[in-house]
């Protein structure tokens, strides 16, 4: 028996299954919007037996969380640019050019639909914020190995994620390199 | 003919249909959520004509707007404490408490839901947003009178609020005293 999210040897029939659900939830999620379907539905879709995904997900809350990590891992890795500035601006200007694109509010309905729907989505949303922080603090964590002064995590989440968010999320734009990168340059000031 | 949200003289029926109204939509948010209702429902659960709805508040997300904002001035109205520092620690410290009560996230809810239905949405966003930060810049031009530093509603926005916003929507807490206030010094000492 397989374990939840345990990573697969790409090609197997595991990255086929893997693939086909994530590409079922999101068609799902763009046509009809979260809330509106079932781990029945996204089966059905990807042409799997609804015992598969409750096996390598658990629920249609950490699958949802899951669908939404692949993505950011794949739109916003984390850099590596060899200066803390230099990884927080890259950092900063890849969130911003994702969340002013198509669907820049993605995560935020994604995080609104699992704060709102009971133990599971609260403990989906937990999982995918604490891994993306866990990337976040490596990056950091190595400018601390390099002698460079760093922000934690939190900071970085406070003071140049959230108000990019927000913005977002209210029309207040545009998120201009000048407005990101000074983001970034008044945090590491406050250091 | 009246013009849409203009100020009503208490008692008078205007005010009691403006109440049945706010009401209606309120019980039907908490008892199914946005996008599952419209102006006719909302209507027929106040005991008015769905022309009445359309008369006063031009549409159903002009209604949720002004219902999110009836509801924000009388939980967080501006303070005015005699200095910039007190009233933006007391502002703070009020969203603060409302944000992580039973529905703390009614305000990102709307204002997903509004950025996600069309072009009246995204008009009912920007007026509710306008006019919240009109009374928040009339708190911060009072300390300009007083000849004390004061931020921009924006700053106040970016550093003070989002960051609360996004801690509650990803379930990062508890907003401590210390934590709010320390982002009030934080900003005041950037200036």
């Amino acid at each position: 028996m397989e374990e939840p999210q345990r990573a697969r040897r790409p090609g197997g029939r595991g990255a086929r299954v893997g693939a086909a659900v994530h590409q079922a939830v999101t068609e799902l999620i763009s046509e009809r919007g979260y809330g509106t379907f079932s781990v029945g539905d996204v089966a059905a879709r990807a042409g799997v037996a609804d015992s598969s995904v409750y096996r390598r997900w658990g629920s249609l809350e950490a699958l949802l969380a899951d669908v939404m990590l692949t993505y950011l891992n794949a739109r916003s890795p984390m850099p590596d640019t060899g200066s803390v500035a230099g990884d927080l601006r890259a950092y900063a200007a890849a969130v911003a050019r994702e969340i002013t694109g198509p669907d820049g509010l993605a995560l935020l309905r994604l995080a609104v639909a699992l704060s709102t729907t009971g133990e599971q989505g609260l403990q989906a949303r937990d999982a995918l914020r604490d891994e993306r922080t866990r990337q976040l603090q490596v990056m950091l964590d190595r400018a601390t190995e390099r002698d460079e002064d760093a922000p934690d995590a939190l900071g970085v989440l406070d003071h140049v994620l959230a108000p990019m968010y927000i913005r977002v999320l209210f029309g207040i734009g545009p998120l201009t390199p000048e407005y990101v990168d000074g983001l970034v340059d008044r945090l590491l000031s406050a250091l």
